[in-house]
């Protein structure tokens, strides 16, 4: 049986995310994502069309490699202003039953103790749909906003980020046992005390004496998403990624670097399957191919090239600023681990790409491809890249918001559902359920998170009545 | 013409606040601190009886002094679990209009950089009606928590804090002029650079070297509630706080206390009647005097006394445990500062209170006084109260959620607005306009968040075009 596609989309609390310049197309919303009413209206097209999950990324700093200054990113609002992500999920999940909500949280500025709380309570809130993408960072300006002199080396990030991981772990898991809580009005015990234990870690990076402030939620660790596609991000996925959002210019390009997240995986000694892995898309569809095209040249007109290659040069670290428009970005050196440029160049290996053409690419749909066409058209070459690469599914970048979802919503997803390749309805249960399937609210037993978790020894006893009378 | 009387909801996202036992009560809805249908609900009960806020409490450790482990707060569920109170607020902004929202953040264990980012998205996401409790922690297992291997010492603290708010005074105010965002799609700029600073600050507890990540929201700098009755805990809020929460046993004991406060102010050189101050106060309201009395009766019969005592022995640093319940509390040494168990025997001067005496008293509504009546009863005692102490109103706790609440928009506040003493409808605007008047949305031009805030010059010229072809 063909594969179900499964559908995530990529959103950010700010102007211009992947799409530079679109903030001015006149029907879209984008000015609006300061106001409640423009998320819980986005929530509620996205559980129409039966979206698995509303991913939302975040920057803790500012785009300022473009020109050696933040103004052509100020200027384009090139996701800045950019709000946290986290406080737009309890109003999503307050007029939505099923979608779920992937939060990026960089680990390398909040210590492990409020953050898992934070998780934690999101968890309780939603009954059990929320996501974390961890990231630990790319902004030199995100590391000085925090005090400190420049970021950390990168494969220190991911060895830092290891440690990190397993304080949070021993946070949501190993505080609490399962059973701990029992509520019992009768004989005054709302909680257990021999069912909590202190969490004591000491490392060169994380120093912790402490209960977790929340009992246990729904899904306990949230569903753990990653986006890393260096040597240290890939291992670091596969010892901790249940979801690997990734991307590429093709079906060709893709491939290997599935099968190479899986491998880690499996090398980390867990199932490789179980790993779903969504690719960055960006979908343009209209009732016919022809009136795609032109929707998409009517896009063009309010792209930003400015706006593109500010973020290019945040993604890698060149500032476009001070190249020629018309040179070869071959020639662009490039930092370890950034494969922004790789991933627009290689989707044409044969052609040379000058620095304009780079920017006019990543003007709709940042990096990511793009699919522009009829429902039938775009449907072909979802499944395509499903069945020929091993992913999951894809993380939809918008280029008009909320019209790009609305799309996907309304026609789109109607004509996978007539392949027989999307589902008609949502499981139920939390969202690692819905991933995983039933009985699966919690991680699997060979992930990392699950060695810390454990349950009182049954008893038949009552608990033990207050020590005071009360 | 007399003073309107203002009304706060103290609440708590846990399950034992301030009326340890009472989730034993089959009408109390505790158990649902987890779910947002609750917190909805609240507020729009809320919202219905016309309360400025609700005030959300929070600590980030646990109640562990009484007998030197968390098993009595475990068992009575003493404010732990405890889930963040942030994530609360968008849910029930998505439902209310009107109502503020005052959170507890406690800026001792939180970078200023993120903080700020927080407290703007949730500013915008209320349209202006957020306020922050402005928090330096009391706990040590707290401090443990972070890794530390105990609390700063009280002063230092508010050295700390002081230093605290300057930094997040210049991310609110000093970084974006307040007409830098022109969203102007004709000429493709959306934020002028040049009016965004970039705000350094180095000091011994605190450096920075960003811009704020968050435009301009309604009123910048949420309003700031600050709740320190210790010298340095009212000079503190002298120099920031625009409103105070105060607890004390009677009108003798807070009038005195609000002339301080008051006066604090005035020597920072501020305007002493701007500050609003709301005492603590639980309201057991009925029909009838006949059926309050009988009401806090049958609420008794759901107390814990030893819940009250391991908030008692938090808040004291005491530990209640070692001492017989018979003991006369008054040869019980106080660390200084802490005025928990002041606030309690200064009820009544002449009395000798037993340790057992004291929890009965806490068991209901905490370390604040008690009015239970019919509405005329309950509201004479309120006129009193603010009439004799200059205080501006009140921060209500709950004994049964939502019941006690629910009482107070149905039977208490129609019975203020006979009297003339309460609002019939909310002033438009933010918060902070609705506290303090139309047109102040800002932070008063004698607060120290003030002098920072800045204009671009006006200017007939059109933005700048982007600088590379678009």
């Amino acid at each position: 049986m063909a594969k179900e596609i499964r559908l995530n989309a990529f959103e950010m609390n700010c102007v211009a995310h992947q799409s530079p310049g679109l903030w001015r197309h006149p029907r879209d919303r984008s000015r609006d994502y300061r106001r409640l009413d423009y998320w819980t209206g986005l929530a509620k097209t996205l559980e129409r069309g039966l979206f698995d999950g509303l991913f939302l990324a975040d920057v803790l700093g500012v785009y300022d490699v473009y020109g050696g200054t933040p103004d052509a990113a100020l200027r384009n609002a090139t996701q800045i202003p950019v709000n946290d992500p986290l406080l737009l999920v309890p109003a999503m999940a307050n007029v939505t039953r099923h979608l779920g909500f992937g939060v990026t949280a960089t680990l390398s500025y909040e210590a492990p103790f409020p953050f898992a709380r934070r998780m934690s309570t999101l968890d309780h809130l939603t009954e059990g749909r929320i996501g974390w993408n961890v990231v630990t960072g790319y902004l030199d300006s995100a590391a000085r906003a925090l005090g400190r002199t420049g970021q950390n080396a990168h494969d220190d990030r991911y060895a830092i980020a290891d440690d990190y991981m397993e304080v949070v772990y021993k946070l949501w898991e190993g505080s609490w046992a399962e059973d701990a809580v029992v509520a019992d009005a009768a004989h005054g015990v709302f909680t257990r005390p021999e069912g909590v234990r202190r969490v004591s870690h000491t490392s060169a990076h994380h120093r912790l004496d402490a209960i977790h402030l929340s009992e246990p939620s729904p899904q306990r660790t949230p569903v753990l998403y990653q986006a890393g596609t260096s040597p240290a991000g890939r291992a670091f996925a596969g010892r901790h990624a249940e979801c690997v959002f990734m991307s590429g210019p093709s079906k060709t390009v893709i491939a290997p670097r599935v099968a190479a997240v899986r491998a880690a995986a499996a090398a980390a000694g867990r199932d490789p399957a179980e790993i779903r892995i969504f690719a960055l898309m960006t979908v343009i569809v209209a009732p016919t191919d022809a009136e795609a095209a032109a929707k998409l040249a009517e896009y063009r007109h309010y792209a930003s090239l400015e706006g593109a290659l500010t973020l290019m040069s945040g993604w890698t670290g060149v500032d476009f600023a001070a190249l020629d428009p018309d040179q070869i970005v071959e020639h662009v050196d490039r930092e370890a681990g950034r494969s922004a440029l790789e991933n627009i160049t290689r989707a044409d290996p044969s052609r040379r790409w000058t620095v304009r053409e780079v920017a006019e690419h990543v003007a709709i749909g940042g990096i990511g491809p793009v699919l522009v066409g009829s429902p039938a058209t775009v449907a072909d070459a979802l499944e395509g890249w499903v069945d020929e690469t091993g992913i999951d599914g894809f993380n939809l970048a918008f280029v008009v918001r909320p019209e790009t979802f609305e799309d996907v919503a309304d026609l789109l997803v109607p004509e996978l559902q007539r392949r027989g390749r999307y589902k008609r309805a949502y499981a139920p249960g939390t969202l690692r359920e819905k991933l995983f399937g039933a009985g699966r609210a919690l991680t699997a037993p060979d992930h990392p998170a699950a060695r810390h978790r454990w349950h009182l020894a049954p008893t038949d006893t009552a608990p033990a009545e207050p020590a005071l009378p009360a």
